[in-house]
């Protein structure tokens, strides 16, 4: 059985409503029809399997003209038979998740839970690297990978993007990918950034050992295209891509997948909008799940003091999501903290998210605005992060390590992001 | 130039919120970095074109913690150069809609229009069939295409499901397809459905000259395994499906289009999530431009008096979306009128989608139901449509036409849908 948790609000009765969607989301239909046997509910009939009332709220989620609140709230366990729906995950979106957003007589739905059966495990590849193989690629063990992003996100042409990329690739960074915006427009098509950035990599790898991964942004909405600039990459000896998600979505991050050789960085823009009002949309705990099974091995969550809207808590649950098993450990993402992010967040980061290391550590400014230049950016945060696995405070740390008082005194002002 | 039109809310300034998104979603960043010079603000930066003042509002959009209004509401054309995105619309998606939806500082945030410049002409494949394809395939001329739907959704085996549809094909009607719940579960799989149907359909033809056309849920989550749905279809002789787009996904549609021997019959099942708050995520005038690009053929959006909580001049304002020419008549998918629909609507759905009979109108329990059968709910609703266009009132029609006199006995003690 597949249980679907849902946040259900109304004015009228929740219970009512979560028998209606159970009904409206396998057998029913708006008058009885000959056919709908008791054998035929037994085999296909979601069921509501448990309601948990919550107190109501005076303003409901979706305004509703003319009805004064309060408007009930519960919370709404809904089983749906495993037959009834199956593996394939569009089935499951379209039965478990989008019917239900269009019933009537609801003033807020979210899914806040999903829980699937046994059935799954196996059935989808998952992460092809995740955490191991983004140690492995890069080399980077007992502490988080460190990355950065090519700042401006839009308009530099390839060697003006290279002369920057040369920068970094020589500050010890990591890991470095393109901005999420940044494809392949006429200004820098992938061939020629792949053809400029690349061997900068390969070159510096020969001369220290070290491959900094970097994440070309090969998304496209024709899968094919998609994958003619996946092969773009590996051909040149990259190991990695960007991959916004939502805008290409679920099919063809299936597509990319099956044929993938690349680590895939999966950029989530415009899953705000599904999640952001409390009463309407999904958790990310729930979406997550799709996405992983799909195979994202390195999943955006934004971090502690983001620039976005995203309170701190809410990464906080996204890095639990996204770290918890759902059949076995292979199927976890590597989590990525960014957005604002500099060496400051990294002891809230390191305490609020079980004290591991194993994450994606991502600086776009906070590295390439540092004082003394990227390399010394880059220093500053592997400082921040062995000051905080030590338990050493920062500001202690600092006074022995230049690079991080740097950063501390023109990041740090606001105790967090820049 | 692109240009994207936002509902904003905030309870700051509406104009510092638009220059935010416009620079974020282009050159911007959190700090000043180097190499953002002038020409590249020219190649790449969007440009807040025109922000029109809306009253505010007392209650926000999105739920404020401590900030009490009034909330500040515009209109914000943002243009965005070409070059910055491409053609590509998992970048337009990325760049100009995605985004803004992580933004901090405002409390509503809706896309409401989206200009797309003639650079685009051509470049995606659009409908294949559309109106004129269903039309030649149905052998329907100067009335809506009739169809129906499978009831129960879920759970008939496919023996079961063809005694139900052997019934509906001797019925006259135009159009079956699969409840869009239905793909290819283990108690129906997509290739015992098709060999089940697929020969009833096509001896009706052999006997009548008549091929009803049969919607086959086709969707999954592999566009490889979507694909060999699709061709099983076309190898029994089937020349529709239905497709889950958003479940699926942008890509995988883009991907199942360049391929298609079949007309594509969207359902949009979780989009509602996207539009239901009228502050929050996007008009369907946007959002179906991308489906109509990628080459939708049939689009569903609800109907007058539907079950779903869409108001009628919702699915008035889609109706004249899909109709609307984006660069040619050739763009334009043929709309589907459904949900709670049988006859009674005719009148009013003639009357308020600028009198054509260029649609789909689709009556699920409205046929099935008719107290004399569906062979009769079907000549009710060519009745009701006949009596429409010649704008005399069903009720006077009626009197010389029983069945249409059943169906407004059984399902028109509301004035709309049963």
């Amino acid at each position: 059985m597949i249980v679907i948790t849902y946040l259900l609000e109304t004015s009228g009765s929740v219970e009512a409503l979560a028998a209606k969607i159970a009904s409206d989301q396998s057998t029913g239909t708006f008058v009885p029809v000959p056919g709908e046997t008791e054998e035929l509910k037994n085999r296909a009939a979601a069921r509501v399997l448990a309601i948990r009332p919550m107190d109501p709220v005076p303003v409901p989620s979706l305004p509703q003209d003319g009805l004064a609140g309060p408007f009930n709230r519960a919370e709404a366990d809904i089983g749906f038979p495993f037959d009834a729906v199956g593996t394939d995950l569009s089935a499951l979106m379209t039965i478990a998740i989008g019917g239900a957003y269009s019933i009537r007589g609801l003033s807020g739905i979210r899914v806040v839970g999903m829980k699937l059966p046994d059935e799954f495990r196996g059935v989808y590849p998952g992460p092809q690297f995740g955490v191991p193989g983004t140690r492995r690629l890069t080399g980077v063990h007992g502490r988080p990978v460190i990355g950065t992003i090519i700042k401006p996100a839009l308009g530099l042409r390839p060697p003006e993007a290279a002369v920057i990329i040369k920068e970094l690739i020589a500050s010890g960074v990591d890991f470095i990918k393109d901005d999420e915006k940044l494809m392949s427009p006429a200004y820098s098509p992938l061939s020629e950034r792949v053809a400029a950035i690349m061997p900068l990599v390969l070159d510096h790898e020969q001369k220290t050992g070290k491959k900094v991964m970097y994440a070309f942004g090969i998304s496209h909405i024709d899968p094919d295209q998609m994958m003619r600039n996946h092969d773009l990459v590996v051909k040149a000896g990259g190991n990695a891509a960007v991959v916004n998600i939502n805008s290409i979505g679920m099919g063809a991050m299936a597509f990319l997948r099956r044929r993938s050789r690349l680590v895939l960085h999966a950029h989530r823009n415009g899953w705000d909008i599904l999640t952001r009002h409390p009463g309407l949309g999904m958790d990310f705990s729930v979406w997550q799940q799709f996405w992983r099974l799909l195979g994202v091995d390195q999943f955006q969550i934004n971090g502690i003091g983001s620039k976005y809207w995203e309170p701190d808590q809410s990464f906080v649950r996204s890095f639990k999501a996204v770290t918890t098993p759902l059949f076995s450990p292979e199927d976890c993402p590597m989590p990525v903290a960014g957005s604002g992010q500099w060496g400051g967040q990294a002891p809230e980061t390191y305490a609020r998210t079980g004290r591991t290391v194993d994450l994606l550590y991502l600086c776009g400014g906070g590295i390439v605005s540092h004082p003394s230049g990227p390399a010394a950016g880059v220093v500053a945060v592997q400082q921040a992060w062995q000051a905080t696995v030590q338990g050493i405070p920062l500001q202690i740390y600092a006074q022995s390590h230049p690079e991080l008082r740097q950063a501390i005194e023109k990041f740090g002002r606001d105790g967090k992001g820049a």
